[in-house]
């Protein structure tokens, strides 16, 4: 993993050279607080390894990389209002930190950050990053719309789901690799694997982040095991569930809806989901998604090497639930 | 004002060429409905004046006419949250006809909607749009935090309100006008001086917004007179009213605050500010201001005209008070 530390060490440092202005403070001080709760910086890593794979140095993709982690972390602050979520990364969210207002309007400098990073390109490379940009963003809040009506609505086909995370999480993997390949002169065709890869494997991605939120162990997963369950979230592990259940299991799942004792329902549903073949088809689903985005890889036809990017897909999926 | 109302009707034109996607319809469908609420539309009048004093034809001004025009109703949504605001322009805002979640989501994509209008230009004007804008952009958030944050203070100096409200309203004016000079290929000394007019003749035009809301008559002004000073807002009128009162003035400034009844407390602040010198103080202000933009007109080198300017500066400074 020796280059996804390099990787990881380029963006922090590219995150501490990124300063704002001291004043407004009430403006400022928030996006220096949230910008330090780490993450994993994979979009940005993302990035940094298509730039080096088309033969440039990586550092060429820094200031895209930092466009994409601003930007990652503008949604997140925002959605955080939207979703009333008091922590992220274990600490305070902005808007219970400061208020909703502050979180709104830091928020909006902060895509305007991300924006102006990307000035730092040559013309012909920076309109295109730009459009990829412009696409993923709006892209990326259809997506967070289309979650919020989720919530509203009692059926969601397992299409309306996939559509929903692949616009939410998805698009935004595909983006942070298509600049990288912009940004190493890569080829129209090749541009597009590196994008439908990214692409793929975000949707594999949150589809084992769902099976990891019911069937994972909360040391390895960082939080509550279940949250999801308890929560009554809508996964793809639910929509299987409803979708597979026959008339017997169909029962049991309106029973699992009226317990309120968390540990017992977040095991009765941890069994009933495998009874019902919902976390196989899950599974299956996201092998799916992980052979798709190695076979976009396979398509590549001018990239110095491919091997990073194998090792970071065997990286991202390879906890065990 | 034949050619105000040309270039009204080219941005009402490209308005209805602006389509947005049905889907998601909670996203788009808030603004559809806001960016029909109307306006003034003097800020991209301002590009479209500019990009034709210039030489060229206003509509190659149009799409960042556009992108102005996008940007202001994505700081008015977000504005009216923070303000709690439940009319703007007579009808209801988009956090209170929809929810602040999604005042918050399609303010946002609008935002991306606004950069995604500058990509229509050619690599070399398109950089120079895209950092006037994010420069903007930037400030606009910071004018608007400093507003926030001047109501949560006692003391609030004129300096200190005169740098608000440049940075949440006249650099956008300025904006406009540079992004139109820019277009037009004007020198940048040229573009310099037209920025400094539409930032000028922007602080002349809010200072006239606080006379008006205090000295002018309801139906001129479309609102109830004395709003500010039923809301205690901090407006230049007040802060020249306290720096300029003597010790008696300053205790009947007290009395003043504690009046409840609204028509009587409305017409005593006409009576005591005059009293005080603050209108007239305010009325100097603002000329002084008319005069820096007027100045910074004559500033200007290579203009095929230069009247439109001034024709403009005298519509939006003529109403009576």
């Amino acid at each position: 993993m020796t280059n996804l530390e390099k990787y990881t060490r380029l963006i922090e440092e590219a995150l501490q050279g990124f300063t704002l202005p001291q004043e407004p403070a009430n403006l400022y001080d928030p996006l220096r607080y949230f910008m330090t709760l780490g993450g994993k910086r994979m979009r940005p890593i993302l990035t940094l390894l298509a730039t080096e794979a088309c033969g440039k140095n990586a550092e060429e993709g820094l200031k895209a990389a930092l466009a994409v982690e601003l930007f990652h972390n503008f949604s997140l602050i925002h959605d955080d209002i939207m979703d009333a979520a008091p922590l992220r990364r274990g600490m305070s969210t902005v808007h219970e930190k400061w208020n909703a207002n502050i979180a709104i309007l830091s928020g909006d400098v902060l895509l305007v950050e991300a924006y102006a990073c990307l000035g730092n390109y040559a013309p012909n490379s920076f309109k295109q990053l730009f459009e990829t940009f412009n696409r993923t963003a709006k892209e990326v809040c259809e997506g967070q719309q289309m979650d919020m009506d989720f919530e509203q609505l009692y059926d969601v086909s397992e299409d309306q789901y996939l559509e929903m995370i692949r616009l939410k999480t998805s698009v935004l993997l595909g983006c942070a690799l298509e600049m990288g390949a912009i940004i190493g002169d890569a080829s129209p065709a090749d541009a597009a694997h590196l994008y439908h890869f990214g692409e793929q494997l975000g949707l594999a991605f949150q589809i084992q982040d769902d099976l990891l939120d019911l069937y994972g162990n909360s040391a390895q997963v960082g939080k509550q095991i279940g949250g999801d369950v308890l929560a009554d979230k809508k996964t793809l592990l639910s929509i299987a569930a409803h979708n597979l259940a026959d008339e017997n299991q169909k029962i049991a799942l309106k029973e699992l809806a009226t317990i309120q004792e968390p540990e017992l329902k977040v095991k009765l549903a941890q069994e009933l989901y495998t009874q019902i073949g919902a976390k196989n088809y899950c599974q299956t689903k996201m092998e799916t998604y992980h052979n798709a985005a190695l076979n976009a890889l396979n398509e590549l036809q001018n990239m110095s090497s491919k091997a990073a990017f194998f090792e970071l897909a065997d990286f991202l999926l390879m906890r065990k639930y």
